[in-house]
């Protein structure tokens, strides 16, 4: 029930409303593996340069989080520096430098290979497809994409899209994917294109599932506040990922309470800066929000008529 | 269990990418009445003009609408032309004449008053509370309002909302209102302004209701292709008002039921322009869409738990 997980890690400056944070540990695999190792274990397969902190390190391993697969390069860690609206459904990126990540091209350690469940974070889709080739026989396969590969790279992204099961994207990604405007008729014809299933990201919007055999919707958790949205879909998918591994297989009824997870586990992330809210979040506060989402979104109120 | 609605009756053209229709029937009492009708008897409060077509008065008696309120004034109807972005959450009033409408202050006939049910739907503040004071001792009484109100009569407003049980306004709105940039903060401050009921309406992203106890979130139901979103709002409040009616009380079991058959009914009227998907559907249709929602937001899928 191992779940690999490959994509980057930085060190992020973020601005919203509410404050600034300078190189605080981020990045996809960081979010992801944080999310996914309340449910199941993980292992990250990223680099980092020598800048890397030796705390930033130990911050993983405390977690349980397998960083056998963390090279540390000659060079600098990826840095992103980021502002927020103050709707914050809208960024602007004010300097962005790949550093080591440039040249990253990750080679799994064999029982990396022998995996189940494998994650690809949002990079190219030639190393999405490298390292998918290097897996034995894995059970699930999840990928993320960006609006920046499928406008260069959409050949590769198609071929590497026909060996994944599940693919997760944002709203005006998958429009722009499946060259259609709307949402429904996008999602069914990326189906066609591979995955089984296709998570559509909307944000404060919540998430659309779609499946050859049904669609699943959820509103986001409502918040009173919302710190800084960065990490969010990566924590969603952790969250997502790591229900899937816990269960030990993909049905429609995993499916649906694995996006419920992920959702929840989003709306932790973002009650903070960069990766606080799940550095010391317990069991028992994931499922107490967890209950709180089912009440949310439940129109036949199981509870009520329970009583 | 009869139902009163109090509002406008127009005739609209309308312009989408899928084509254009000219003065076609609308306004927000034509699109209450007929979805509310589905779940109970419905008494409409309007006026229209003297060019107002004998068959359109047909078409809401052959549809049991009570139409013994609807005035009939010198002058011309209530019109208006929109026409609506590629972004269909968008869109320009390209012509705008009250006409009767502008002098609207009704009287409700004795039976009226005595009834149980009433819907103000987005006029005045104070023709709203006019109308209420007729009232004599309504079980549940519903409001719409919207920007122009918020910034131009907001002391009216506020009077009003003192007095009514449920309010129903869109995401921007709320936060107008209340004076608030998140949601969740907006629709708690206008829970105390006096309804035991807030509901907000975000277009394609669904409604959030909040009331003391709690929030129900639902997400629209998703279609393949939207026509025309003229009337989408007044067409749920008809069917959430419809479902109430028919429920003889408010708890909250029957308000999230009575939010999912508001979204049914306002998905089927997007279909088509202005009232035509509405005109002839069968409860059996609308039975089908309800149990497609309830699927599609069901996190526990009871469905295959039962199975």
């Amino acid at each position: 029930m191992s779940i690999v997980v490959v994509g980057s890690i930085g060190y992020d400056t973020v601005e919203t409303q509410h404050g600034r944070i300078a190189d605080a540990l981020g990045g996809s695999a960081s979010f992801f593996s944080v999310a996914a190792r309340f449910f199941a274990p993980v292992s990250m397969v990223a680099v980092v340069g020598e800048d890397f902190k030796s705390d930033d390190v130990k911050f993983f391993t405390d977690r349980n989080v397998d960083i056998r697969g963390l090279v540390h390069e000659k060079g600098e860690t990826f840095r992103w520096h980021g502002r927020y609206h103050e709707d914050m459904n809208q960024r602007d990126t004010l300097h962005l430098a790949l550093n080591v990540f440039a040249d990253f091209s990750p080679d799994l350690l064999p029982d990396q290979r022998r995996a189940d469940y494998l994650f690809l974070a949002n990079i190219s889709p030639q190393l999405q497809s490298r390292v998918l080739s290097q897996m034995t026989n894995p059970k699930v396969v999840a990928a993320d994409t960006m609006d920046h590969w499928i406008n260069t790279e959409r050949a590769a992204l198609i071929k590497m899209l026909a060996k994944v099961d599940i693919l997760t994207l944002n709203d005006q990604e998958a429009k722009l994917l499946a060259q259609e405007h709307n949402l429904v008729k996008a999602g069914r014809a990326i189906l066609k294109m591979g995955p089984k299933t296709v998570l559509v990201k909307r944000g404060e919007y919540g998430v659309l599932l779609f499946s050859p055999e049904s669609m699943f919707a959820v509103p986001a958790y409502p918040l009173e506040e919302v710190i800084d949205p960065t990490g969010a879909g990566d924590t969603f998918a952790g969250g997502f990922m790591g229900f899937i591994a816990r269960s030990g297989k993909v049905s429609e009824p995993v499916l649906r309470k694995a996006v419920v997870y992920g959702s929840v586990m989003g709306s932790f992330v973002v009650e903070r800066f960069s990766l606080d809210r799940l550095s010391d979040l317990s069991w028992e506060t994931i499922d107490a929000r967890y209950r709180a989402f089912v009440e949310l979104t439940d129109s036949q109120h199981t509870k009520w008529n329970s009583q």
